[in-house]
């Protein structure tokens, strides 16, 4: 941590603000300048809010030289991570992909899907059973049933499915059935919710915010780390700015971020972000190109009859001709799909 | 809802819309422009998202008619709700102060602060002991300890207690303390959560999220209206911009906007939108001089030393100057406090 | 200047990034953290991009130091800046209302928007002659003609007048008849027009740009003051943001900010940020309890058939009973008007 | 455009906006819905705002039906524009690279980079004299003499050259030495200097405004092909958002989304969106995985003695080698370069 004092401060002022950083354990460290001193703090100052020492007198700010996350960082953690799920391994040279509906409505509408993007070349199911809506009066999702038939239809397709939990009270229910838990981009701070995440030891995709930083992505990440479970899929799935023709704005900018600062694999939900079908086909080749471990695709028999999200799922064709375009692109950014 | 078709749309995909429009119970009303067809969709559509129709061939866009929201507008309910509580009414003449710690840390903490805000003239008093933190190293609050002595600290300066509640498993116990349920930035989707408190017909205190519009959050007051509680108070608490001089941008303009689309009472968080305490007191008085019904205002008798947000909490005698300053505006814009 | 190094950076790269720093001029101050070297740069630094350092081996990122902007920041020039202008002081205990229609359109119009805004209390005329537009089918203003025509109306009236300038071309033009000249929000990094401003030494009003930071802006003000020309007025008249129901967010935060970090006065642009008429007068007054030096307020006889901004221009009854309430306002929070 | 009436608007209301709609020339159609009237205005109304209508009472708000753009779109327009230059076609099969320094600094770091990009497959140089600084302290470019270096460079590696242009008085100097003028993103609504630009008849490299939407950047090409220069290539920089670990964030939805609304070519700036010279790389694969149809990419011999920007600019031999990547890449996406 950096503390930088204002211009003129005198040296009393300096003094007690040496003297508190010493109280709490830290060494100091001041330079003093032109225009003003700036006092060095030595020691991990992770658990420490800057704010303390904004409020003394003479301080102008304080900023931070750590990055706040540790357990989620390439720096402590080298190597990447590789999750290994039925066979598959997320983070290494394959890209995953991830498809199905938005919500899981029926049995025939699973059964359709499932074997429709397994022969495309799916890895896992996607599909909700509990779903986050703006409005109470939007269709909700069919709840333990869904989660049945989404279990069903991925067994049937030897798919490992993935379904969104959306709070503490149906984790149990949800854990039982899902392979990948998914915590939703409404709940990346929902923080208890994380923690049951990660006290399950389940995969977890956690979708970024829509208006998280990648650094708080990372330290909802440290969250999950922080109970043990490192089987974390960071996902990028749009972030909301002042444009108004897509739905969010896809920020493909944090693929190859996240893969710096994080040895996490990284996974690009483009029918989210842009919430326009016909966006996700280019926008999931620029995933791929820009570095993703992986996609998540919704895929729906007939999207216009959809009850959520219709106009951002794919047709099974479209998803296969997709697949066929990424077993084309994926060799020439050096890896397979 | 309103069709738009696209230019040049034969007549064979405008009536293949019109059918379905038809097919689902609304009656249609197409208007033939000079460059492109609209069709008017006559019907309440609020429970029907505009997707399918936007997937059909020759479908430019769809837009809404009407606000998605209906118990929280102001159009089926005209009269300014009023929710008593403690001899005072909020949404009425009086602005309403609720003030208090970022945490609950301490007893003494708690005591020294409900009886100097209640002497300065708050009306509430405020603590969180369930703390959403970005980070899991950072002080997560006290739990049920801290309940029980923000609600000790209350009764013993007579005022009652909001207090924040993070997920529906805290939802028991928060709510035998708290007279005012917050429900956070972090929570504003977190319809799960969203759907209990309206179930307790406890009076809610609902923040805005930090990157949802002014309709997302009439739509979250939506869910808790529909459980029958209507004793909902909308928060302003300030939202994610590109400015980083401030932590969050503080947006008044909501104040008269949510007074005209609702009859719900707005409350305003300089504290919490601006993360500076010495802008605390200049956006309190424009809060009030914009027409908001309320305040919450961090108060905290050593801020240096306060567990969370140091830097945007003020002292009781700040306060106190401030309450006295508010109490000369209010009656500027016909208020009193 | 502060240069973080990389975890591990080895002895050879922070010895390579010293070598450079002092190589530039400065004095160098490293230290030796527990995880990490931070390398403290001593001298002024304000001319110095961060970038050349932190492409070095070893470097993770560069934090500055001082604040950027010098002429225009407070620490340097301690006092309030007060403008004088026709008998009245802008920046002191006065609040200054400019009103007029968002553009000349008429004789007629100039003339009774003038006089019933005098008659109102109004202390500056304004009017725009060069329009920017955002369609190029748009009415892009009367020109010259429209100059002539405001300021005849403001001689009319014994009011001074504001009008923006667009381009360095109408430069010479628009100063002959502007008392204060208005560069306007998509204007706000035009340097060779700040640059232009700032040698013609007369008043100017500097809009923020609706998508610049507060720091941005005292950078705009810099090149004006850095050609000898300190009579700045700075203007807030709200940031693009995600929210739709206004068609700007106006940040008022920024008000008591820039009070504190620089000695300008302060303006705000209700009808620009909001778009909205209705919240002009609500707006107004949360300005100048916010602390505003000034209002700039759109007023038009007949809104609906203004050729320009229709939605967001108050008629002169309006606005005279907002000066009434804001003379009631501006008291209790120790200001005239 | 259609306008909205409010709730249990009376009959007069709505008769005296249908009158007013009439006498603009326009037909009407009403629609008597359940909740309210909505009124269909038939006719093209790319030059009437809706703000008129919005003022009249009864009225709650007005959509438009048409996109407000027309020559710059693909509804008008429905083949590509490709436009020739030097041998090269832009807009068609080949992905054009336009490469070079941020800023023209000297005879012999253009003759450099002039020949390096050549040789790595680079179509057009690029290079900055006229430069657009936030701070008036920093480095502000060569003006005439960087001109001469850069076309010289130009010449001397059969390179046309593009060159930023700054203002209305520096656009004729510019236009004898550019073969491509391009506009800035804090010049996108520069309407004097888009006009300007029109008529030289020149091509045009358009930035985004950081802060524009796709809509006002297709407005903004609109001013120039109003003045029959239709040879303008948009381009995607960044946008402004509340993400601070890049510089802007890269758009690349906006790739496609052009392509669907427009016939211009679409090139894609990752150097000056990213701010960080490790992802020009991954950003720049991923951009033409998206379908765009040319890269501007920052080259500069020696980064770290840069006069701007030295954070985002490449060296030599990591573009030949992205170059090489790109020769890959583009045909997986039926492209060439």
């Amino acid at each position: 941590m950096i503390i930088i004092m204002k211009m003129g401060a005198p040296r009393e002022e300096i003094d007690a603000v040496m003297r508190k950083v010493e109280d709490e354990g830290y060494k100091t460290h001041p330079i003093f300048g032109v225009e003003r001193t700036v006092i060095g703090v030595i020691g991990d100052d992770r658990e420490k809010r800057p704010g303390p020492f904004e409020r003394m007198p003479g301080v102008e700010r304080v900023e931070r030289v750590l990055r706040p996350f540790k357990l989620a960082s390439r720096e402590f953690h080298p190597h990447d991570t590789v999750i290994q799920l039925n066979g598959h391994a997320i983070g290494g040279e394959q890209v995953i992909v991830m498809a199905g509906p938005c919500a899981v409505e029926s049995r025939d509408q699973m059964t359709e899907v499932a074997h429709a993007v397994k022969e495309a070349g799916a890895t896992v199911l996607r599909g909700g059973a509990f779903k986050p809506r703006t409005s109470p009066y939007s269709f909700q999702g069919l709840g333990e049933y869904g989660l049945k038939l989404l279990k069903e239809a991925g067994q049937a397709a030897s798919l490992p499915v993935v379904t969104e939990v959306l709070s503490t009270r149906d984790m149990p229910l949800v854990r039982e059935y899902a392979d990948i838990l998914q915590i939703g981009t409404r709940n990346m701070q929902n923080f208890a919710l994380l923690t049951a995440a990660g006290q399950t030891g389940r995969p977890v995709l956690l979708k970024r915010g829509m208006s998280n930083t990648i650094e708080e992505l990372l330290m909802a990440a440290e969250y999950i780390l922080a109970e043990g479970n490192g089987r974390i899929m960071l996902c990028e799935r749009g972030i909301r700015t002042f444009e108004k023709y897509t739905r969010f704005t896809l920020d493909l900018n944090a693929v190859p971020l996240l893969k710096q600062l994080s040895h996490l694999p990284v996974v690009v939900d483009p029918s989210q972000a842009t919430g326009k079908w016909d966006l996700v086909a280019p926008m999931s080749k620029a995933a791929v190109a820009s570095g993703a471990d992986g996609l998540i695709i919704e895929v729906h028999p007939n999207p216009s009859d959809a009850l959520s999200d219709a106009n951002q799922q794919i047709k099974p064709d479209t998803f296969a001709q997709l697949m066929q375009d990424l077993r084309v692109l994926a060799p020439a950014v050096g890896r397979t799909i």
